[in-house]
């Protein structure tokens, strides 16, 4: 009999999900915090895992700040949270190029400082960060000086993207040893009151059209983004619930890993869309559709009480 | 029995197809010039088919020039050419605003000056235009002042393109009643040499992806750009030749309405491009195989002389 799913989490079934986890992932905008507001009793729902004795982890696409960025955020929140258990796509990509691309060479780097500095720490130098206006004509764009030792592209967040940025990433990008690696693909960062501002994926999406390439993306849903968490922690993906406000992305990425999931509705994504997907009967939907939802993950705290 | 395509057009063959067009619609860049170099004989084909009866149309992606500025390059090249005799596209999506638009409104526009000189010569305004930084942090980006009389997006070829402009789309676009409008989709520009810079299509499809919408296009292959012509000058498709270096816009555009078409190999795709669309099978692709093709325009002298 197929396990039905997509259902609401509560009572008994609530308190066996939690007792067949050892470590419970976070994805963090719309899940414990909205903007840099706490959504209330998350901080409580967090600290108390770590009582009873759960491993915790915070996931993000968001490539706008650093380990030690982050950590202090969750801190003032109320989160009892060190560096050690975040992982960002600044950080997750300097780690990818380091570890799993062995790159030696400089980063062309569409991003942040934030990006810059997760970057340095494991010892990569980067180019491009900060704004780069156009200047001259078409026949000096495509003859850009450009730096001999990159070796890679990066795209991530970049408020600075620009023509010339673009046009710096295609020069780099005609090369087919060059490596083009793309922090996430979210189209937009949601804000508050239903307000939004583009997100990375618009940037990679001009970079990839140009170039004529596809990025390797690090951030969720690529299995990548878990496998940073797990080989450092030796996570056991059937003990491991993945916790999100997204479909596309935090559910995606924990059913591609072999995760249990759950959906938040405090974010991006509803029952309805998880309904949908299920519907669809379409493979890669799917695994859009969460094993359960909660309206918000302060309905954890009944099962953690005492 | 099937026509055989993609066929070398010379002799016999060459003197049956002029004299079965009235008209012949030239694309520009890689077709009759290079950059700011003639094609060798473009302009001799062009003035004798003038000569020969035949009404010659300039067609072309390329939204950074005007009619008069197009003119202007055709005459300094040698050909015989009027400002009516140019189809650009930042002069076809001003004519698709006004005529089948019906715009009443501005137009925010990711573009350059001559296409906000096409929107002012049929009376519409536009903001935009020019260098647009980012400033000030993610929540005043959500809420950058718009223009309340802007009612469409226009987005052309623009080096002035950066994160500010792109957010500003996404504001504008997400009231259901803005039109959506890019000039092409052309993702690189090639210049001499083998280089290429980034082109319209990477800037569209970056707002399409903030936007979550498709914008109609004006440009080749896009159906409109032959009827702008077509309507103001009577074009019968069936004696209408459409000669291009692009199996993806110039040639579908002539099987899109009716053409006949003739690759020519001086620009873009080569004649083992469309013998793999021909092989294909694939609908869409069939479209980009071509009736014929030459070498040069200049192959048409022949057939032109005496």
């Amino acid at each position: 009999m197929a396990v039905s799913k997509c259902r609401r989490l509560s009572g008994g079934a609530l308190r066996e999900l939690l007792d067949s986890v050892e470590s419970v992932l976070f994805d963090c905008d719309g899940v414990i915090w909205r903007g840099d507001q706490a959504i209330p009793g998350a901080a409580d729902v967090v600290n108390r895992l770590k009582k009873h004795g759960k491993r915790v982890f915070f996931l993000t696409n968001n490539s706008t700040k650093t380990r030690g960025m982050y950590a202090d955020k969750l801190r003032r929140l109320g989160f009892d949270a060190a560096e050690d258990d975040v992982f960002g796509t600044a950080f997750c990509s300097a780690a990818f190029l380091k570890s799993e691309a062995k790159l030696e060479g400089k980063v062309y780097l569409i991003g942040s400082a934030a990006m810059q500095q997760e970057l340095r720490s494991v010892g990569i130098e980067q180019v491009g960060v900060g704004p780069d206006p156009v200047s001259g004509a078409q026949a000096d764009w495509a003859g850009v000086p450009l730096d001999p030792e990159v070796r890679a592209v990066l795209v991530g967040f970049d408020e600075h993207f620009s023509y010339m940025k673009l046009n710096k990433a295609l020069q780099y990008l005609r090369n087919p040893d060059c490596l083009f690696v793309g922090t996430n693909t979210d189209t937009r960062l949601p804000l508050e009151d239903g307000k939004a501002i583009p997100g990375t994926g618009c940037l990679l999406k001009a970079v990839e059209t140009a170039a004529q390439r596809q990025a390797v993306v690090v951030g969720k849903p690529s299995k990548f983004m878990f496998e940073c968490v797990a080989g450092r922690y030796g996570l056991d993906p059937a003990k491991t619930l993945m916790v999100g406000d997204r479909l596309d992305t935090d559910i995606l990425l924990g059913s591609n890993c072999g995760l249990k999931t759950l959906l938040t509705l405090t974010g991006v994504s509803t029952v309805a869309d998880a309904e949908a997907h299920q519907r669809s009967g379409c493979d890669v939907r799917l695994g859009m559709v969460p094993d359960y939802f909660v309206e918000s993950v302060a309905e954890l705290l009944p099962a953690l009480q005492g």
